[in-house]
């Protein structure tokens, strides 16, 4: 018998007959024998559909009142969630934030969890209920209503998880597991059985979708086993290991992409300006990536680094204001690019990861804007129409 | 200054449009110098949206999911409003149930109010913020979410204006006060600048569907003033006092309707067997009314008494089943008949209110089916068809 946490998608739970499918899932659970609890989302379009009556009334709504409205999604889906598995005879109770005292910080749109009380949690699991909680929201300190933000679900999930000691966390979607690359690239792109942690917070960094990085964040504070599953066609999914073996011998676990990246490069004589710059940028929360700084000659510094393109007129406009207008010259960018990582434990100890990428860049005719390597991946910078013949062959290359 | 709590029910908010006209009708009662407390029903329809979901599941759902689930259309609501308040540039709170301690009993869907925490509520308005209320719930002893049924945030209103000793309590809905009888059947209907509280007790059980009657009993428990409004065109609307004088000469202030009555008629001879019947029709809810009973010879008991027509089948399963088959004979039922009711303090003293009333029956050649007194009442049954004529001849005779 395991304790298990499963959490379930919008996707998962965005109609009726989601909700019946879910349910019969979750008694499959229970009735082999573990201990669940349910985490779930909003069903798909409802906090759409909320944000939308907000924005109606103030463009910017007060932020407090916003997560009161949109905290009503989950509620409504943990109440039909549970319906559905008292119909089939089974004893399910659903559980708000205040009722399982979910405590957060009072950043109302991005709260983070502080405190999870267990005690009535485990009441539920003891008198053998499904105990189904509403994902993506907490209670201040003054039980103010706040929600975590985008991923806040998993979140919920994981730290609940972490709270209990559950055996496994469980987060079903609408895609079956991790994948080598994105199957909508890459088309030889294979399912991982399983995958690293250190690997996974690489990837999800990295915008592979299937999970957020703040959960994975989360269940390596736990060392909590996270498994990614399908609810629409349920199987092993993959599993999320914290085990040290080595999986396979493949130094590449996965590749990731990255498109819409806007890059950069300028120069300057003067060398704290750029320090300058830099920290005008974390000011307007803008992330920079891929920094490189070349000394050309004594005295003119280069710079060569990127940001998303949603980010690219603020850059531009940092850049036409004082000081940097003054100080800053030769600027050039590159919209459209696209930065492909290959991310593995095995890539830093193996230098042929970085010759491998070179050889199949040179017979691509390919010269890649940056190159990177960090803790376990080598980034790539490349446009975007180099992106799906690269990443292809890289694949081939790393992932046969 | 005044402390005043305001109610606003589904149609008074069923658009953004509409909540837009409510908060700028809160604000201005604010500028006005009182202390506002506003307490908001779901938007229309949004509580019949929920229930079609919850009975897509399952026909008879869990009745504590049930209720967490509709108890999220006045989350919504309370939010909405006070981001438009806010947008105005006013401030304003949103407060849950549990957030101001709404403690009920734990009847899941027709819960009573237990007690009201006003310290939280106090503490908002002291800081010139308007609180706005989620009406229609509640939580239990154990904090699970309770609903208080139909009228529900009418009462959260009453019961909200008595414990913080509000000055008044005013009832925004779609009409815009009390009248003398329903206008869509009497045209001279007249509004009401005020009624006495045992009138509009009165009125509010016969059917006169402006006020729930749990509310207007609270208010009296409360000995609150409570004023009723449109939303849609405000002005004074009717005031529901305890003031101890007269209000008028008029015996009779009001008239009421039901219709979809059936009158049943039956004889026994078997003493006992009426008490049985009636405690059967107790234990299925089913409300009698305008009960007679008369002795026709010795050993031959006659009864007649009336029931909703939803109750109709009911009933009549009751009297085929024994003990009553065998003995309850004679047994007669009239379909779509109609009560009227003259409500009035005066009606009791006053016998030339039952003298009036049979002269204008007489006029009509209309015999009543029954007639009853009571209190401040007079009853009388006729058909539907017959209700419009009689019913518009009684208003020119004790309303002119």
């Amino acid at each position: 018998m395991a304790l298990i946490v499963q959490k379930f998608g919008g996707t998962s739970v965005g109609s009726i007959e989601r909700i019946e499918a879910v349910s019969d899932l979750i008694i499959k659970t229970q009735q082999q024998g573990h201990k669940v609890v349910v985490v779930v989302s909003a069903m798909s379009g409802e906090t759409n559909r909320l944000f939308n009556l907000a924005t109606q009334i103030d463009e910017a709504p007060s932020a407090r009142e916003l997560d009161v409205l949109l905290s009503t999604g989950e509620q409504v889906s943990i109440a039909l969630l549970a319906m559905a598995i008292i119909k089939r005879g089974y004893s399910a109770v659903s559980l708000l934030a205040e009722q399982i005292a979910i405590k957060t910080d009072n950043m109302f749109g991005r709260a983070r969890v502080e405190y999870i009380d267990t005690e009535r949690l485990k009441q539920e699991l003891e008198h053998n209920r499904i105990a189904i909680v509403a994902g993506f929201q907490g209670r201040d300190v003054e039980g103010n209503v706040t929600t975590l933000g985008r991923g806040g679900t998993d979140t919920t999930a994981v730290e609940i998880a972490g709270a209990i000691q559950a055996d496994e966390c469980q987060i079903y979607t609408d895609v079956d597991g991790v994948y080598t690359a994105d199957p909508r690239l890459v088309e030889q792109a294979k399912r991982l059985p399983q995958i690293r942690f250190e690997e996974m917070l690489e990837l999800a960094s990295l915008g592979a979708k299937v999970l957020h990085l703040r959960s994975v964040e989360a269940a390596g504070r736990y060392k909590l086993p996270l498994r990614v599953l399908s609810s629409f066609t349920p199987d092993e999914g993959t599993l999320i290991s914290f085990k040290e073996t080595p999986m396979s011998d493949n130094p590449v676990t996965g590749i990731a992409t990255n498109k819409d990246v806007v890059f950069y490069q300028f120069s300057t004589s003067e060398a704290k300006i750029f320090a300058q710059f830099l920290s005008e940028l974390a000011k307007s929360q803008i992330e920079v990536d891929m920094l490189h700084q070349l000394s050309r000659q004594v005295d003119i510094l280069s710079y060569a680094f990127t940001v998303q393109s949603n980010d690219h007129l603020a850059v531009l406009a940092l850049l036409q204001s004082e000081p940097f207008a003054h100080s800053i010259n030769e600027v050039v960018f590159e919209l459209n690019m696209a930065k492909i990582s290959l991310v593995g434990l095995g890539v830093q100890s193996q230098p042929e990861v970085l010759a491998k990428s070179l050889t199949v860049l040179a017979d691509k005719q390919v010269t890649p804007k940056l190159m990177s390597t960090a803790q376990i991946k080598v980034s790539i910078l490349v446009t975007e129409t180099q992106l799906h013949s690269v990443i292809n062959q890289l694949h081939v290359t790393f992932l046969p």
